[in-house]
């Protein structure tokens, strides 16, 4: 049942032409549509991972890219290598600021620590693997257990192939699941990044905007060992050759143009119940924007006189930055929009579907019934556990962590929690260690203290009696008589030590229990409690993956009877979306969007210094008209960004857009603010992704940049 | 001849459809072109000044407006009424940031101090009585003193009838000469101003933009004489009936709707040589654009430190920043048109044809050889003189008034030059009293300091040696010996002295040759020198018209036999302009123009403070939808502004916008940055008016701030 409906070939009505994010093994079921939309290839190769050019595209972890040479070159966005360029940058030598590029393979830095390059190989159905005929008798807790030990030792089995990581990632709400398998390359080296003032041209003001001019690309090398296997970083080690690296298209797109963007887009919640709906923008996004505008406002005051603290919190300050403009943006456009309301409806129409037939209403009537109940009550829960999250002091966090490590330890690595297994703890230990290169005593206590008082103001049945208990909060407590009980507890720990802190590591549950460290008796009183609490979200979590599983077979059935195919939520692992070349009738208020900018718009914005620093050097170029063969004579200019109708959201930064052909002619980077609510509802007339262009790419580096081993590389002279 | 010029019916083809700015006389001239464009009024009926619609169009002086009821209710420009809304403003009762409305009569304020409304009553050729047939044939400066003597006689005749202002403008250049006669009303009441926050939303950011969301209206009402005559302010005058008032159209415009515009544009230079085309753009306004930023550094850096110095030289601030924005986005214009290459090809064209007839050659030939000549002449001499306007202390400049006031003030008025007659003498006086409400020492030294500096650097030729003599200085002089001269001549007069200042408005010329005061002493030692000079700007100015006025003669001529009508360049006198509504394919890079903007931008831009301060009673109603009657439903909103293909410019502020029906539908109010330079080369691909929206006007003047008592007067109710 589950293959057949991946492999239904007579579906032709997509609800809207734009969207979705297609498995790859999915395309044949659309190759009606693709065909019509222009694409030249046969959609049939797009489903062969290992051939072109599905073999060229890879993943960072969090970022898209694509191989674009025989010697292992990876194009991708500026933002996906930034943290690379600021690693490799000194005061004397700012990358970040004169951007880099390595004229031969020894000028190549090391990337930032953990950065990787995975090639997928493999995506297999591993579904009746993972709900096994044992499992699917079971219910709650037991089979939420059940799954992740199937899971475990589908991942096991899987990386006994060395140099390889695989997971299992669940589809369409844990209906079905895949098998990933891919090359982790561990040697990643930068090649090449422009300037800020070109690969973040726009900063934070432009941040999903139109009209955009953000040349954002960046190059990375894949290195693996002289015997082709994954190997850690070695000046022996020699580029990858990839099985398949993308062309440059010697044409660039037109309005109207066929293209297609392939990626790992993140994730989105385009399956949701209409009850998720209504908690998500009427309830959690709204406390989200404000408890993050509280964050935001703490964190400037306490640290307003310190460059240093500054410093510490940039990242979260970006961080709770981008979502806040993320979420408030979809606040907006939920605020004029009758999304709920058709949800709701759309709802209604599958059970009046469902209960139409008898045999449909035994298979899924009372799942349906029951998954709205189950999620009830955990958006309940969650409502309760909002300002819990907020409240709790860095440090506390970090030793509940630490003494579950020294419980998940005493078992054997099959059986810990996953995050505790011996395959995790590298990345474990590499965040304790690091915890005060974001952390400050006075703003962790200040933000603490902000929230605690919002948590202790809270009714009696909103509170966590555990929590209270091992803080020794209680009911009518003053900020006064908070702050004074905030002022023991950090006075009473030594986690903020790097090196105290880490010799907890490998320090036993018996150590925690007799310790007299604030944070580590608070964690150790609080976990047997929050043991039994992960139980009961357990059962509640494999009742709601039971129920909603059949609820999305139903979906996925209605839908196919209406000759619809359905394309999973996005959940990180490979998609491909497709769309054309254009603009939109309605910007900016008074204004329409158009679907090229152009160097026209880096001259207009330009103000020489902090967002719009664009280089001198590209500006003599513009104003000399050093277009070469990059210009297009119907712009006046040479074309920087683009818009298309590609559906993509966080994850997809750095794919490839590709041409009918399957020829590299862009890069995806952002989608517009208006169009963010899409992860939930995906508007046709509205939703634009915004790429940068290949020929301002080829200029740049051609013009400014002079990259011209790069572009030789790519066979782009 | 010329009458026979401006009755031509038979002219068909107009070069651009969009650009003209013609005399309401002109119109039946252009009858087809009207009808064709969507014009529903006979054009015969716009050329009656005391008709309907133009017996209701008026001049403030610098701003356009109309009558709008039969109690003399005027509508324009917030901007026009800003003087008198700042005028009335107090700490306390501060009526720029929450507007005004006066319920009743009783409640309405005088205006500021010298406005005036003025309708005209009659516009007459009088080319005829300037160049009688004496002055035909004199030359130079005999030529000029007999032309200014025949025109101080019309005028003089013409405001023999009490209450009128009458004035003499010339036409192509000074090839027609017509006596405009007009109804000066001197009590002058504001009736109604919207918060800053809507009449000057946007502020100095969206000064010259799109997308647009300014309400830039406002009311006076025109008030005279239990008798209906002019007179001064009294409590016992009463509202003044006009012959028409505009009747406010029921339905708003539409894209492509024919709209048009009466008013009284300004300046322009549509019919300028091409050497006053490259003398312009080539050195004038790059020396201007340098020269301002130089200025507005010099006023930042010394009054940074008070508020009274900021508050003094922030109308000063305002003005070159309006300019140096204007001349920029010229300069930004012509840097990337073909404007000189074309105006050189023109006049090519022009003497191709001339000398293609011998007739024709010998009318004009000389004459446009002559003219080349002579412009280029005064444009060198004024290229000399850049630097020294902008080195003169403020008070020296004062005092050179002053000096030339007492020695005309000795002959009979009628033989006073022009600016220092009777009828001058109360701007005069007040000019010279509110020396200090924009004058500060330290800043005014400042300034001669940088300019002087740069003056004598200059080489031999470029100095004006009786300046050089007056002040002192000599070449080679450092910054140093400049501060130190400076520095004696601002110690050595008392001019800074209202008192003493004014004192000087009564002296004679012998105690200005004994005055010990040094800028005093300055202007007597410049002053005959420079009446010498100006004899030489005169003879100069006497055969430049003679010559430009044949040379207008010519291209009249030349555009007529291609059957082409010509409207003169604007000269602040009463046209009539007319398009259509209408976007633009081209806005900021990446965007196209819709032709409306709606209260969607409004919320959108309001940030609750500073330039988009919108008031919270408006963001209140927009987000109540509370929109009655003026809802768009193909906008989903109420219109705010639209732009229009209306060929306007500074002086056409306040324009009543019309429809095809003479009703009114807006106000023009501004143009956008890289129009600006359609007014010397009107581009009619990207040249728009931006118009308030009736509906705008009229949803804020109900649903915000119940101007209930003014719509009712409006019949708009």
């Amino acid at each position: 049942m589950k293959k057949s409906l991946l492999l239904l070939t007579a579906l032709s009505n997509i609800a809207f032409a734009n969207e979705g994010m297609w498995m790859p093994q999915q395309l044949p079921e659309i190759a009606t549509q693709l065909k019509a939309a222009g694409l030249k290839l046969d959609p049939a190769t797009l489903t062969k991972l290992t051939e072109f050019p599905m073999g060229a595209i890879v993943s960072l972890g969090g970022c898209s890219a694509s191989f674009v040479s025989p010697q292992g070159l990876v194009v991708t966005n500026h933002h996906c290598v930034y943290n690379s360029v600021a690693h490799n940058s000194t005061p004397e030598r700012n990358l970040l600021e004169n951007g880099f590029l390595a004229k031969t393979l020894a000028e190549e830095l090391p990337a930032s620590p953990g950065s990787r390059i995975f090639v997928t190989s493999e995506v297999r159905n591993v579904s009746d693997k993972v709900i096994s005929a044992d499992v699917a008798k079971l219910s709650g807790k037991k089979r939420v257990d059940a799954m992740e030990k199937n899971e475990k030792a589908i991942v096991a089995e899987c990386e006994k192939d060395a140099g390889y990581r695989c997971n299992v990632a669940a589809y369409y709400g844990g209906l079905e699941f895949y098998l990933i398998k891919q090359l982790e390359i561990k040697d990643v080296r930068l090649v090449h990044a422009p300037p800020s003032g070109v690969g973040k041209f726009g900063g934070d003001t432009d941040n999903w905007m139109w009209p955009r001019h953000t040349g954002d690309y960046g190059y990375y090398r894949a290195y693996v060992s002289k015997d082709g296997k994954s190997a850690d970083y070695s000046k022996d080690n020699v580029p990858y050759v990839p099985k398949h690296f993308l062309r440059l298209a010697k044409e660039g797109v037109k309005d109207g143009d066929f293209v297609m963007v392939t990626g790992y887009p993140g994730r989105t919640n385009r399956h949701r119940l209409p009850s998720e709906v209504a908690y998500t923008f009427d309830w959690n996004y709204p406390a989200y924007v404000k408890a993050s505008g509280e964050q935001l406002a703490i964190i400037a005051r306490e640290t307003k006189d310190s460059e240093d603290k500054k410093l510490k919190y940039a990242g979260q300050v970006a961080g709770i930055n981008n979502y806040y403009k993320n979420r408030q943006g979809m606040l907006d456009s939920y605020a004029g929009s009758d999304f709920l309301v058709r949800k709701q409806k759309e709802h209604a129409d599958l059970k009046a579907w469902v209960n139409a037939d008898a045999a449909r209403k035994k298979a899924y009537a009372a799942d349906i019934e029951q998954v709205e109940k189950l999620i009830a009550e955990r958006d309940a829960q969650s409502r309760r556990d909002f300002l819990l999250s907020y409240s709790s002091p860095r440090l506390l966090t970090t030793a509940r962590s630490l003494y579950r490590l020294a419980n998940e330890s005493t078992k054997p690595d099959a059986e810990r929690k996953s995050g505790y297994q011996v395959r995790d703890l590298p990345r474990f230990k590499a965040g304790v260690a690091s915890v005060e290169r974001s952390y400050d005593e006075t703003v962790d206590k200040a933000l603490a203290l902000n929230f605690l008082s919002k948590y202790v103001a809270q009714p009696a049945a909103d509170h966590n009696t555990n929590f209270d208990a091992a803080l020794g909060l209680k009911a009518g407590m003053k900020e006064a008589d908070i702050k004074a009980l905030l002022d023991t507890l950090y006075a009473g720990s030594k986690l903020g030590d790097k090196a105290e802190r880490s010799a907890w590591l490998e320090r036993k549950p018996a150590d925690f229990k007799t310790s007299s460290d604030s944070f580590i008796k608070a964690a150790v009183a609080m976990y047997d409690e929050s043991l039994k609490r992960e139980a009961r979200e357990e059962e509640l979590g494999g009742k709601i993956q039971q129920a909603y599983a059949n609820y999305m077979k139903a979906h996925i059935a209605f839908m196919n009877s209406k000759g619809q195919a359905v394309y999973p939520d996005a959940n990180s692992t490979l998609r491909v979306t497709f769309g054309k070349v254009a603009g939109r009738a309605t910007g900016a208020d008074g204004t329409s969007w158009k679907p090229f900018t152009t160097l026209n718009g880096i001259v207009a914005k330009a103000t020489g210094t902090g967002e719009f620093n664009a280089p001198k050097a590209e500006l003599d170029a513009i104003k000399a008209k050093d277009f070469g063969k990059y210009y297009e004579p119907s712009l006046k200019s040479v074309p920087v960004n683009f818009l298309a109708t590609l559906d993509i959201t966080g994850g997809n930064s750095g794919s490839a857009a590709l041409n009918a052909n399957g020829e590299l002619v862009g890069l995806a980077f952002d989608g517009t603010l208006d169009s963010i609510i899409s992860d939930w509802d995906f508007n046709d007339e509205n939703t634009r992704s915004i790429q940068l262009d290949l020929r301002y790419m080829l200029w740049e580096m051609k013009h400014v940049d002079h990259a011209d081993n790069l572009l030789k590389e790519m066979n782009a002279e």
